[in-house]
């Protein structure tokens, strides 16, 4: 298998010993849950985390203005709750903890039962579940995908304002919904621990609609140039916004090369430009990744004056800019 | 042709008009010439460039503390004399303009020619090139790859510090030839121009020694991991080097997720580790990248307090963490 790693069993392991190299304020606690070096001493703290293989989420988000802790699951499988409950327990500060969950049946069961076992200890926690994905028709069981991104961002961005867990609750609860992403791919992730591409594709064919674990999308179609392409994601997108000041987010899926992604935006920002919509912030760049996959993904938020600050104030991030 | 791009004859100016909405505060001059929108007013200007197929390099460093100038020819092309000569006469403020360069035939005569005419307009130029692959054993032929950028940041901290043009190159030249790089691929970038792959390689193979350009690299062998592909790649950069105290750059070639360059430097930390050799900065990222081509490189420079100053300074890049 053509794959950077030692093995598939540690690649977790190993893709963690690497993180605390690059980014040397972190440190990893029971086996697979990463905090900050210097733990936050107030206020409330944020835990997120997943399945692996989406990197620089989460791990990458655990940072001054965004996670006090991400929770890390083996390849596209969710954490189990005692880890979760681990995460909880250390980055309590008697201020509470939020919960950031992406809608996948096995994140939202292991955090809740996270949730339940830290309400038995007398640990005050809550949840969001984020929603994005607008391939899947049916809201309430839509995808979280890159978007779980801004809600990092948002809720740390609160929490540092000295919110309390209540009020963040229910800023997060008017954000959540208004925050939609569609993606698509030219090409499947390698998968280690298969050894097997999360899906078959024709030479001339891509995915619109595709999601973070190399499901299938909402349907697949000739290979189109990118004007054409950002169109399709844009008319979808627009269905459901009815904004004309937004955020943008363009999203690379992990095999997707920055001068595609600029290209990728340069259209984006033409269609929106013919529409009259203005882009009060745009993100560009590897936020919420399916390992190798190629493609990229668009997240729009309807601008609100505490997003955009929240989403301009400072983070240690390397990976939210 | 899977791409995400327009088409091929716009492929530069589209990703230009992209790469301005991720970051506004650059404006492009004389088409393909990307330069600051607040021109810095006094001090040395640096200016580099090179074929396009690199990114984040070089435009991407157009920035506070590196660049002043990036001259971006089509893809894998050198910039033409009299764009680079558009650039140095931009960006000079009487202090005079330095070039840096990569070691490639095109880009070393454009670059040459270019300064012979800004002399002859009464403009101080100067030109340092680089060649770090030690991919090619002839040390004139050297090419000049992913510790180019190492040059940027180390001239633009140079520059900012207040230092003459003589002076920056008297210290550049001390510095460049310290910096040695090797990069090996699984797989090959798919070059938008001609629609083909830049070398053809087997399900089982993987090329060591690769360059940016889809060149081919000193031999091809079977399919390693990560651990021993390290190894391979330090035990040669280390017959070069003789330091126990260095500058660890890991570079992503495009394609290459972020896991997987964790990974990588989680084995070459160890190995470090196990020759008492002490990393006193990790640069972990795609900095030189070649289209969506799959692997990485490793640059290693020996320590000097002045570079590690240099390179912790600040930037406004985001590209540069």
């Amino acid at each position: 298998m053509k794959k950077l790693i030692k093995q598939k069993e540690t690649f977790l392991t190993d893709m963690l010993d690497g993180l605390l190299i690059t980014q040397p304020e972190l440190t990893v606690i029971a086996d697979t849950v990463v905090v900050k070096r210097e733990k936050k001493t107030s206020g409330v703290a944020i835990v997120s985390g997943g399945g692996s293989g989406h990197e620089p989420a989460h791990a990458g988000y655990v940072a001054q203005g965004m996670l006090d802790a991400a929770v890390c699951g083996e390849i596209f499988t969710s954490p189990t709750p005692d880890k979760i409950l681990e995460a909880i327990k250390y980055v309590n500060n008697d201020a509470g903890v939020l919960l950031v969950v992406k809608n996948y049946a096995g994140d939202v069961m292991n955090f809740e039962m996270a949730q339940e076992m830290a309400d038995m200890e007398g640990i005050n926690v809550e949840m969001v579940i984020v929603k994005d994905d607008i391939a899947v028709s049916n809201e309430e069981q839509r995808r979280g995908v890159a978007g779980t991104v801004l809600v990092h961002k948002y809720a740390g961005y609160l929490a540092e304002q000295g919110n309390t867990l209540e009020e963040i609750k229910e800023q997060l609860d008017v954000f959540i919904p208004t925050i939609k992403s569609l993606g698509m791919a030219i090409s499947p992730p390698l998968v280690p621990t298969t050894g097997k591409y999360g899906f078959d594709i024709e030479d001339d064919q891509m995915e619109i609609g595709i999601g973070i674990h190399g499901e299938k999308g909402l349907h697949r179609t000739k290979m189109q140039d990118i004007e054409r392409i950002t169109q399709s994601l844009l008319s979808e997108l627009f269905k459901e916004i009815k904004a004309n000041d937004i955020i943008v987010m363009v999203n690379g899926m992990g095999g997707t090369p920055l001068s595609e992604l600029n290209i990728a935006t340069k259209f984006i920002s033409n269609y929106l430009k013919a529409e009259d919509i203005v882009v009060a912030k745009w993100l560009i760049g590897d936020y919420m990744t399916s390992l190798d996959m190629q493609g990229f993904s668009i997240t729009i938020v309807p601008n609100q004056p505490q997003y955009l600050e929240a989403f301009n104030a400072k983070t240690s991030s390397p990976y939210f800019h």
